[in-house]
Order: C-alpha cells, then sequence, then structure tokens
C-alpha cells in the first residue's frame, strides 16, 4: 500500500490505529533494538486488545518498519526539496552548498521531531539489519531532491574515480545516520543536555558538514 | 568468565562446541540480522541436538555476542600492539601515524579471516542495538594499545574543543565500522570481487586514512 491509496481508502479510526502501532514501534524499537520487541508487544503496548493488530494492518514487521521510515523520508524530502529549489545554477555549486543540501534536511527534521525522539536510533538499525539495509537505502535515493542533486552534478566534475566517488558517498551516508543516532541516545538519556537539543542538533549539522568538506576535498582532491 | 579462565577450565571437547557455537551465530546473524536468529537455531544450525545448548554454554545471549566480539578484539589488539610500539616518541607522532594505528588494525583483521567473514556486519550491529553498544565501545576503548595511544597523546596538543574531540572520535568509530561492514558485505554478495578481497580491503584502510585526515583537519584545524 503506498502513502496516498493508504489516505484514500481507510478510515480516521483505522488511521489513528495506525498511527499509534508506528510511533510505538519507532520508540519500542529504538529503546531495546529489533531484535528484542515482538510484534505482540507493540500491540499491547499500542493499547491494542487484539493480538494480530500489526498483521492486519501492516502485514509483516517489515512493511510496519517501512510505513515508519516512509513516512520520515517524506518530510525530509519537503526540507530538502526547498533547499535545492534555492541553489543557484549547476556551475555556481560549491561543494559546500552541495553537502548542505545532503546533511542539513535530516537535521531539521531532527528539530521538528522535539527531544526525545526515536527516529535516529530506528533508522540507524534499519541501515544495519540485513533484510532491511537494501531498502533503506533505495528508498533515500530515489527521493526526488536526491535525483535533482544528481542532476545538479557533484560539484568536482565528472572525471572521478567511480568507486571513490561511491565510497565517499557510503561515508557520508554513516556519518549522517549514526551520527544522529548518537545525538539522540545522548539526549535521550541525558547525557546531553535536553533544554538546549536546538542548539545540539545545529552544532552537529556545523560539525558534519565540516567534516564532510574535509574528507571530500581530502579523497577526491581540492576542486579543480 | 574471561578468555583465559575458560582456556584452563573447561574440556577440549566443550571448547569445541563453544567454538562451534560462536561460528555459527555470527554468521547467522550477520546474514539475517539479530531480530532474526533465534538461540535454538545457532545451536540446531551447530548441529547440537540439546535445545538449550547455547544457554549451557554461554547463559544469555548477550553473553555469546560479548564472548564474540572479545574473541575478535584479542586478535586486533595483537595487530595495534605491535603497530603502536614501533611508533616514535609522543612529540614525533603525526596525524597520519595516529589514524593509521587507529585504522589498520582492524583492516588487518579483516584480511586475516579471509572471504567470506562475518565479523563486520556483526559489529555493524552490536554498535547499533541498544543493549549492546555500551560494551561494545567501552570494550574497545579499554585495550591497553588505545590507552598507549591516549597516553601519546592526540597528535593536535591538549588545548582543543574536548567536544569537538570526542564527535570526531566517534566519526572515526563510525566510519571504521560501518564501512567495513559495508566492503565485507559487497564481498559476500558478490558485487566486490572475491578474488581481489586482500586488494579491496588495503584500498578502503588507505581511503579511510585519507577520509579520516581530512576530517580531522577540517573539524579540529590544520596542526600547530
Amino acid at each position: 500500500m503506498t502513502l496516498s491509496e493508504t489516505a484514500a481508502t481507510i478510515s480516521p479510526r483505522s488511521a489513528l490505529a495506525r498511527d499509534k502501532l508506528m510511533h510505538t514501534a519507532e520508540r519500542l524499537y529504538a529503546e531495546h533494538g529489533f531484535a528484542n520487541v515482538s510484534i505482540r508487544r507493540i500491540g499491547e503496548e499500542a493499547g491494542q486488545r487484539n493480538k494480530s493488530v500489526v498483521q492486519y494492518h501492516f502485514s509483516t514487521r517489515d512493511d510496519l518498519i517501512h510505513a515508519i521510515l516512509d513516512r520520515h523520508m517524506a518530510a525530509i524530502e519537503k526540507h530538502r526539496i526547498s533547499m535545492v529549489a534555492a541553489l543557484g545554477e549547476p556551475g555556481a555549486l560549491s561543494l559546500r552548498d552541495w553537502i548542505t543540501c545532503v546533511v542539513q534536511p535530516s537535521i531539521e527534521h531532527h528539530i521538528d521531531l522535539g527531544t526525545p525522539s526515536w527516529y535516529g536510533r530506528f533508522l540507524a538499525q534499519t541501515v544495519v539489519e540485513p533484510t532491511l539495509r537494501e531498502y533503506t537505502i533505495q528508498a533515500h535515493l530515489k527521493m526526488p531532491s536526491f535525483r535533482r542533486i544528481e542532476e545538479l552534478g557533484y560539484p568536482y566534475g565528472p572525471d572521478l574515480d567511480r568507486e571513490l566517488v561511491v565510497q565517499q558517498g557510503a561515508m557520508i551516508r554513516q556519518l549522517i545516520v549514526h551520527m544522529s543516532a548518537e545525538l539522540e541516545a545522548d539526549l535521550a538519556s541525558g547525557r546531553a543536555d535536553h533544554a538546549a537539543a536546538e542548539r545540539s542538533w545545529r552544532r552537529l549539522g556545523d560539525n558534519l558538514i565540516t567534516a564532510i568538506y574535509g574528507l571530500s576535498s581530502s579523497l577526491l582532491g581540492e576542486r579543480r
């Protein structure tokens, strides 16, 4: 079921139950890990009496996880679309602008979510679990804003070692996903100051942009 | 039970069974994920008829996972100890030497393991799962070779923003762990050339060192 089909065909009460299940699943998975949370417990903690409620709304655990992912990606996509639209012409794109368009939308999304949030730790698990990894990566890469960034072209130009570019892309992805999960965990545990959460997210965003700028320049050479 | 107690007190036959269980668990976890592999299945696929064989040898799933981790870390530690011993005096330590001592030992360990291996994907899951994350990070940081690297001092000197240094350390850890898991998965699936595995590992090591050099210089400033 796609998001639009869902909205068109299910009742408000059913939509509410789905929503509650998704939030509960995300929280439990983030706090305890995929391996330590059963489908049945998700239904129970979402206050549903029917023991097959998750199967009824989502068929399988993976469908439930995909639905949670899709919703966050749609929210991040909105941020990225507006950032990409504000970019100049391809030739004028700086490396720092390019990196900012990759990093900042998910930082803004984390700020929108408030504290505590669970998405960061949830996402880190989906990119690591073998059965979910490919779906997660492909779902991100097929977003229109990412395709637009591709059309604009990587600011270093086309004459680069393809394998090195792929590895650089993977490094950027690992840093964004796993550093966000780590800050989220620190905020949730009180190790990072709850009241200064937005400032912590912005600082992480700035540090990621600076780090990825250095990493990219070092790996692919300075801009020609 | 520590590794040395294990060696001193259990029979050869029992040690063999433990070994088989650890290898089987690592492989199944790497290929299917923690969430999709039961303790019972590990015993079965290790060819054990007793349904409680894992509990008998390891008490809990976490103890089993810790035992697998400890064994790999001991092997990596051997590589790092000899690299650290070959370093010059603290004052002479270059940033590239420092990064090489952090990155290269786990690359050498992956080459020792051969192809296919499972440790990389296994480790990536332990640093992401909430109940295992802290153990995994602490187990690495308390290794004597890491303490020795600390004594030698970070080559940028002591007058740095502490929070930035911690974040840089976390970025380095994420890159090593998750990029290794990704290459291992590519080698296992045939997406990367099996016959050229050692070359791929060495290239990943070189790229990580180059990337981390750029990341560190960009984040903490050029060397004074």
